[in-house]
């Protein structure tokens, strides 16, 4: 049975974080992809221990704070010039070389499309735009202030889609994600862009896939 | 005013998990340290992640599966043989440097000692004991079936100790344990040994020592 609404992650997914590193480094030769990558690894914890010490805060003051971590971590001088200019380059991250040809191939199928993203509007809003990707809704889990995997994270897709559940397809690269989503009783397509393990967190996904080139040939079966 | 209790977290304060890493040096000579990394780091992701899911499983089988799971995404190979070893070096961890004579101090000054930890009671019991360090109480996130730093965990403490959270001295080098445990209401000591900037998760602990022998002066001042 055909899904009858895909809902993607953002960040990973879609566009990639790390695309953020050409800039760190121009501001930190021979440290950017360091930094990229401990900016990243420290904003997620802290969505995941704010969303367990029931202290949300917005993902775009998580982003900001965590780059701030990741520049003291690393002693690397950070000022609000070049903080303001990297969180800018969150506005307009890279999309995947593979995303723009399975958007309009699955557009132009006829399913719904949506993103359930962490990120607040005031990051998420503008990167979709500047991408030029069309969604029929982009959801943030702003609006039920924790952050994924918790099952309400889901809930509010399935919700404002008014789809149930077991017919939502959910496709994201980040396997925790993959799974809250499986765990909560979507369709889940986990793009494993990288050849890593799966985690074990007693789910596993309904599909897992090189890159998003694939999921037109699977959803067609 | 001193604590009325003072709570230990365990893994990471009091023993050092990666005192597995020469074992794992001797089974995979060259990548020891990594694997301990990937192994502590899964170990604790999935902590997270199971209880944002509402999918808790003990702390053993968490440990036991982020060992499987670093093994493969370092590409070493890992039989039942060792694999039990590993788990059994869990057992065994050593006891920070700075750990025995602070206890014995705070012991001897008459303070209630407890230990709150992710642990499950069938790998913390038999590591605490063969530490011969005596605690008044062991208690264990199993009881709540969630893992630091939801509120409950700490909550867990104060009920079962019967002392007001605020009478409570807690003591962890986990900075996100410490800031979890402060944001539900305890005093709270950081223990920084490495010298890492603080989380950004809206509190700050009581106090920042760079080990546990500077506990005793902080509590007599």
């Amino acid at each position: 049975m055909n899904p009858r609404a895909l809902v993607f992650d953002a960040y990973g997914t879609l566009f990639d974080v790390h695309s953020v590193a050409q800039r760190c480094e121009s501001f930190w030769p021979g440290a950017g992809a360091r930094l990229s990558q401990l900016w990243r690894a420290k904003q997620l914890e802290w969505t995941w221990h704010r969303s367990l010490m029931r202290r949300y805060a917005p993902f775009s003051q998580v982003t900001h704070e965590a780059l701030g971590y990741a520049c003291a971590a690393l002693s690397l001088p950070l000022d609000e010039d070049r903080s303001a200019k990297l969180m800018q380059e969150y506005r307009g991250l890279a999309v995947y070389p593979d995303v723009r040809a399975a958007h309009a191939g699955l557009r132009g199928a006829g399913y719904r499309l949506a993103i359930l993203t962490n990120g607040s509007h005031d990051m998420i809003d503008p990167l979709v735009a500047q991408s030029e990707l069309a969604f029929d809704a982009v959801l943030s889990v702003d609006e039920v202030r924790v952050f994924k995997p918790a099952p309400e994270v889901y809930a509010l897709a399935a919700k404002r889609l008014g789809v149930a559940a077991g017919e939502i397809g959910f496709v994201s690269s980040n396997c925790w994600d993959a799974l809250g989503a499986k765990s909560f009783g979507f369709r889940v397509w986990w793009i494993n862009r990288a050849g890593a393990p799966l985690d074990r967190l007693d789910f596993e996904p309904d599909g897992i896939l090189s890159g998003l080139g694939e999921l037109s040939a699977v959803l067609a079966r």
